[in-house]
């Protein structure tokens, strides 16, 4: 009988907002699996480091990040074999997941590949979102509010065309791209209804309206929030 | 010394997908709040209710529910001077959300009461998003996917404006608006990428393509999840 697959939302980097369920599949499973940088420390095992057992079998899915370049498929294609093979033998396996799985994750390209042959389940997880508004004290949405989800390395063009007449917004992975947000949001008169949120519930949060926000670059790991009736409901 | 206002992200449906951190705050405050329509159940208590150790004081903001309308401010204003009693005796009181405080939960309207007067604090949970996509084995968004976040409330001509030219979106709240959504997904030629999915991680969930959904309406708790590139990634 075939083991499953979990795609496991281990929250956004406080690892005490992992939730009950997942807690408890992260700590029975034989074998966990997680992406990495190629070289690098993989976030997410971080985040899950102090609820491990011990003792499990661990599968390190190592991504060459070519800057703007998208891993090749390949290399998910080797590592879903590998998954595959100790689900073949009965072994679950968690597959961790930074925030929530769907949510701008690597785990969907795991997914596709194991969804028509093994038995896969999906534990949703605290996203990135919620822990920004949260860490920004900054309701996002109410009511009949459409929030604008857009990733900042879109073109410039879009991005302002994207951001132009929502209520509100939140713009992700702002990284290197701070100043062209920066500008669009600024031609949209935007800038003071827009926090910068970097690397919330982690060590080293930090929070403080966009204008406020001197550095040239942002970590990949933030985000700005916007909201067009200001920063409160 | 004043106590903390907590709003307490307790997660979709499923009581295991309260994080670790609510979960340990939810036992230990003397005080928990939480919505509930006049005379009707409290859905976030239930979803709380086997945590909950016993011997708390309740309070239940009871919130007349006019279809269509908004509960008048002054209920709000009430319950939050009853909170603002318990903290200013040095009380913690945990407010109850479902999903995510912040996203489309009326939180928002105890915290812009709450928040200048005393500690609050905002702990995220898992939002019906990450939950319907889950149950939906649908992953949402990678990379520079836009996603449009769009409560089907919304007048159909700015529904219509607001689905046209996204990779994704999530309708929420569809109630009594489906056949309204399923008119716009149609004319915009997105029906075939649209799963309905109702009651995400409770009992009684429903995962089914839109065009295989017959009822004339859906519950409250029911989104429709759109990809423009079909189900799978």
């Amino acid at each position: 009988m075939s083991g499953t697959a979990f795609g496991l939302g281990v929250g956004p980097g406080d690892p005490d907002l992992i939730t009950v369920k997942a807690l408890a599949i992260l700590k029975r499973v034989p074998v966990i699996a997680y992406p990495a940088p190629d070289g690098g420390d993989s976030l997410v095992r971080a985040i899950a480091a102090p609820h491990l057992p011990g003792g499990q079998t661990e599968i390190v899915v190592s991504t060459p990040m070519v800057a703007g370049c998208h891993p090749a498929h390949d290399v998910y294609d080797r590592y879903a074999d590998e998954i595959s093979a100790h689900l073949s033998d009965g072994r679950d396996v968690a597959i961790l997941c930074e925030g929530d799985p769907f949510f701008y994750g690597s785990f969907m390209y795991l997914f596709e590949r194991l969804a028509g042959t093994h038995p896969v389940q999906v534990v949703p997880g605290v996203s990135s979102l919620g822990a920004c508004a949260a860490a920004a004290g900054m309701p996002l949405v109410s009511r009949q509010d459409v929030l604008a989800i857009v990733p900042a390395p879109l073109g410039e063009a879009e991005l302002e065309a994207r951001l132009r007449d929502v209520p509100a917004a939140a713009v992700m992975k702002v990284g290197r791209h701070l100043d062209k947000v920066r500008r669009v949001l600024s031609r949209l008169g935007l800038v003071d209804c827009a926090r910068y949120v970097e690397r919330a519930t982690m060590a080293g949060e930090r929070v403080l309206p966009l204008d406020a926000m001197d550095d040239a670059e942002a970590p990949y790991f933030s985000m700005i929030l916007v909201r067009r009736d200001g920063a409160r409901p």
